[in-house]
């Protein structure tokens, strides 16, 4: 392989900077990168040789190979997308690959005003279906996104999210980057293997974190045995349509040890889904009642339990109408699910994390954060287990264990702590290792680890370009870093995430670009070839409704704006172009409704438009050819200025009307 | 200057890929950046000499030159901070320079749960006070933000903020990145001139954007002339409290105009403030009622009118109680502000936009929008004018008007749509030009352009190193492109702005960096030298209140851990440290109220815990040393896991308990 240390081996250890400077400057001749004459004036930056730029920027050989591996010039595209979680910001993050930029935050359970999410009729009516039981939930806990598949393979459709704080999933589409749907989980009080969908996208995927009682009803905690439990739901989701439909959809019972990460598996895995758990103790804290806290009182047993669930054959029961329906759900008991084959319980080392499928489908690699091993499991020795009832055990709930033994293809010795596992198109495994600040690079076929890339510090999951499908691309890998500790510039006590972009398309990984993450703690991220996602520039036609993509009932068209006066209010019908409100002077009385109805009639790409009312708490964000509609009461009179917070054009500060607020 | 050009200029056009790979490599010897022989497989990433990765990645020598300028490798630190509006997402984005990578989101107006903000007992409290007349406000239009300053240099220590939407100012401590306080303005009903300070900070300048009537009472549009005004605030700033104070702050009344940017003097100016305004036409749009709207209503006269106000006069004449009170701030009527020498008008061309004054304080910039000139004022001809009482008449609402002619030292010829102005430490003016989508750069000795770089589309604000201080550093500037448009890879309809980093240090400028910004529409920014912000890492002593900075009344110490009834409720003394929360059970009845008291008792930079209690949207963001009082009402039964959302240790899953909610 033709590797940059051959190149210049011939050379020794002269710098490259040296090197070039020697070689390639007439004026340069007789300088070196340290010569004061030959450096650019002030620090050196902007003009000058690569030589004096990395004198003068401190930069190594490695950091310019990295440096123009990632850069990325003005009006270039990036090859990747990484649509990352947003933690307890409850959004999505969505970043450029390789100029790891932050090319969108997508306004998923928490408002943006900057988006007008949460801001007018429609975005307001979904974020309030993310209610529970009535409790509207200004934020979420965003952990793992999943992308839409076909066959095993990004598609670029749908994302989904799940949220653990609050059981919740939501849809995003992809052809806008806008979140569609938010279903609330009425079985489980939290979840953490969400979303992960099947390989055709027929179900996502969500998994109960910490057990509660399912019908959601309260027990003490001392009856968490007989009344705690978790679930795993299979939403069914309505490609068409976009949508997670209730019909169709359905849960399994699982024993109250808490499930942790989830995936699907995929062709020779087809139909099966793994969970693993921890805490097979049952233990639930109580530190100041004389109990351990749950962090060593789940941390006794030498083995949890991975979870292997045929889903067709849950699916055949559920049409079977074997399903008791518990808080609207449709639920397959642990017992049915235990005595038809449904869940078997595999051995997996002490207090798992992760639980990836290879792509190949044929092996299920699981890391155990109190473990150094990643543990892989043979689907076909399991399956073949299972055929032939071949059980070591069964639960205290009765789900039948097969023999760790007899179900892994064996071991691999990582270091401390493995936790998550991405795959390349080369037959080698990524593993992020947190307490050893690693990410190891095996080898699949021999279990062999062949190199260890030192990471930033508490590195949790970790993705690879395409990493989750039949077909990884093999070209990147990024460790997602909780801790930014002494690696950016202080910003006080709360600092960012670090993801560090590593280049592993040749033999040995190679540390590129360090990006801190802003906002919200991004726990797993997925990352698509950019030309898959193909979005749409504008709204057309004029009028659609961002969340129907369909025209609005209430669309305005140029010339028939007016302010309209019904019963349930005054109808302001407006349009916006540049650069006016039509119409940009609203008469109202004290106490009246006012819905405004407001079409950017614009269809040049990014000439969105805000609509702003101040001090009435109004806030939209209108783009090309969309129609959004927003309701307020008029309840203090004055004079209210409306402006477009969007600068859209030279006159944008004249884009700009009042509310004229009568009073009674 | 010794420069990239000449240095290859003996090769003539070769390109600097052939250059090296031909002088450099001895395998290379035969090869050119095209022999398939010399590439590194794959798509040529990762391995390999800088010619072939800008032949993989199509890079030209300007490409490697701007990226080992802005590339910073893992660990490096950055050498400025930007401070960037956020828009109507009603943040601060701080921006690291030259790696332009997003270090930050300062929550502000608007909730943001990663930050805990606007989710426990004190930031609930702050952003409560910043409600207009009792109505919440979750967002803001966040424009101008203002770095303290001491004798007209930054800082390190503050850092304001207007809300253009609700005519609001907040200050953020920079110790620790935090908001600490929001005032509400009552006098007026949007800002657009926020926030700028004096330049000892003695005050931050608020000035009104759209006029309305003064005490917020009704009056119908057709009074516009008599009833409606504008405003400029002097908050009073207490930096030893690090707090804006109403003791000592005052406005001033303004004529009905539309007042625009501001900035105060320094230096040969200091004492005064300078504002501009657009619609001296006095229009109000009203496009269905028949008349033109504002766009051209307000684009009549060829001449509007700079505010020229001597702060420290109207600081003695509020002192000697010449003011009256309006919506309970001491107000400076427009006709002594006039009679008594406080405010000046000078004609400026028509519809301007951006007010700059020099670094010496010699001279004041003015953009106009609609001109194609920078139009360069002098203090010392507008002192001079004033001593002289040389005036040219007065408007309609009696304030003396400057002669044009006599007040200015030229005009320079810039181009079409001049907005902002930034300045370098070599005396040449910066200015962002709308409408040509470039960067001016010219002499303020000869007000001659120099240069024009082009930029991306809707150039619109524009900021420098250290640039609105009396010693600019003259290294970056950054031109705010509202339009991305073809620059990034697409992510629907909404895209995000564009930061274009150039390097100033040279003769010539060039572009550097594009940064897509995806959260909110930055409108201004200011850039610091880093080494000048000085934040905490950790909060101490143990058990801070970060609103506070002292010790919260209900810190918990390690071992005084409890859960005490008392008759407002049900008291949580609890500490979170890795990886548990005591107590970690929490039962209670139905019904009652919960005050959670939790302290971080970690004293290790980065080991921030969360706190959140599932489907009773309760979330914290606790940083090492930290406590934060949340509040809740145990409205519904059941069992609510709660549990830590930050990824603090290997057993960040098992810091989890309970709360118990026991039905009534």
């Amino acid at each position: 392989m033709f590797r940059w240390k051959n190149v210049h081996g011939a050379v020794g250890a002269s710098a490259l900077a040296a090197l070039l400077l020697s070689a390639c400057g007439p004026q340069a001749g007789e300088g070196d990168q340290t010569d004061a004459a030959l450096r650019p004036p002030g620090n050196g930056n902007g003009s000058g040789s690569v030589a004096e730029l990395m004198a003068a920027r401190n930069l190594s050989e490695d950091d310019v190979r990295a440096a123009l591996a990632t850069y990325t010039p003005s009006g270039g595209r990036d090859e990747y997308l990484i649509f990352a979680s947003g933690g307890h910001s409850g959004q999505i993050i969505v970043i450029g690959v390789p100029s790891m930029r932050i090319l969108k935050v997508i306004a998923v359970f928490t408002p943006e005003p900057w988006q007008g999410y949460g801001y007018g009729d429609e975005t307001d009516a979904l974020l309030a279906s993310g209610a529970r039981d009535g409790q509207p939930l200004g934020w979420a806990d965003t952990h793992h996104p999943a992308l839409s598949e076909t066959a095993g393979d990004y598609d670029g459709q749908f994302l989904f999210i799940g949220d653990k704080a609050n059981a919740r999933v939501a849809v995003v589409n992809l052809k806008d980057f806008t979140t569609q749907q938010i279903v609330v989980n009425p079985l489980i009080q939290s979840d953490h293997g969400a979303a992960f969908v099947t390989p055709n996208t027929e179900y996502v995927i969500e998994t109960s974190q910490y057990p509660a009682p399912l019908d959601g009803a309260f027990a003490p905690i001392e009856e968490y045995d007989e009344k705690y439990r978790g679930a795993v739901t299979f939403w069914k989701f309505d490609r068409a349509a976009g949508r997670i439909v209730p019909e169709g959809s359905f849960a399994i019972e699982l024993p109250p040890y808490m499930q942790d990460l989830a995936d699907a598996g995929k062709l020779a895995s087809d139909g099966f889904v793994f969970i693993n758990s921890f805490n097979t103790e049952r233990a639930w804290g109580g530190v100041l009642e004389g109990n351990p806290p749950l962090e060593s009182g789940a941390s006794q047993n030498d083995m949890d339990y991975l979870h292997v669930i045929d889903w067709r054959k849950a699916e055949a029961l559920v049409a079977a109408g074997k399903t008791e329906t518990v808080a609207g759900m449709p639920l397959l008991r642990l017992t049915t699910a235990a005595a038809e084959g449904v869940l078997h319980f595999v051995p997996e080392p002490k207090s798992p994390h992760g639980v990836d499928v290879t792509p190949d489908g044929k092996d299920i690699v699981v890391g155990g954060k109190l473990d150094t091993h990643g543990t892989v499991y043979s689907i076909e020795k399991v399956k073949k287990l299972i055929a032939d009832k071949n059980y070591a055990g069964t639960d205290p709930y009765g789900v039948p264990i097969l023999p760790f033994e007899e179900a892994i293809r064996g071991q691999v010795e990582i270091g401390l702590g493995p936790l998550h596992t991405v795959f390349d198109d080369k037959g080698y495994a990524y593993t992020s290792v947190f307490l050893e600040s690693v990410v190891a690079k095996w080898s699949l076929a021999d279990l062999k680890v062949v190199q260890k890339l030192p990471s930033h510090y508490n590195v949790g999951h970790i993705t690879a370009a395409e990493g989750d499908t039949v077909s990884p691309d093999g070209h990147y890998v990024v460790a997602m870093n909780k801790w930014a500790l002494d690696r950016f510039n202080d910003v006080g006590p709360l600092l960012p995430q670090n993801f560090q972009l590593i280049d592993s398309s040749g033999d040995e990984m190679r540390l590129l670009y360090d990006l801190p993450i802003p906002i919200g703690e991004p726990h797993y991220a997925q990352m698509i070839k950019a030309d898959k996602v193909t979005p749409i520039e504008i709204y057309t036609p004029v009028g659609t409704n961002a969340l129907t993509h369909a025209v609005d009932p209430n669309a305005v068209t140029g010339g028939k704006e007016q302010i309209e006066r019904r019963e349930d209010g005054v109808h302001v019908h407006m349009t916006a172009v540049r650069s006016h409100f039509t119409p940009d002077i609203v008469r109202v009385k004290q106490g009246e409704k006012i819905h405004f109805h407001i079409t950017n009639v614009e269809q040049a790409k990014d000439a969105t438009h805000g609509f702003a009312v101040g001090s009435y708490n109004l806030n939209a964000s209108i783009e090309p050819g969309e129609h959004v509609n927003m309701t307020m009461i008029a309840t203090r009179p004055g004079v209210f200025p409306l402006y477009c917070t969007e600068f859209c054009s030279a006159l944008h500060l004249e884009m700009a009307g009042y509310l004229l607020v009568e009073p009674k």
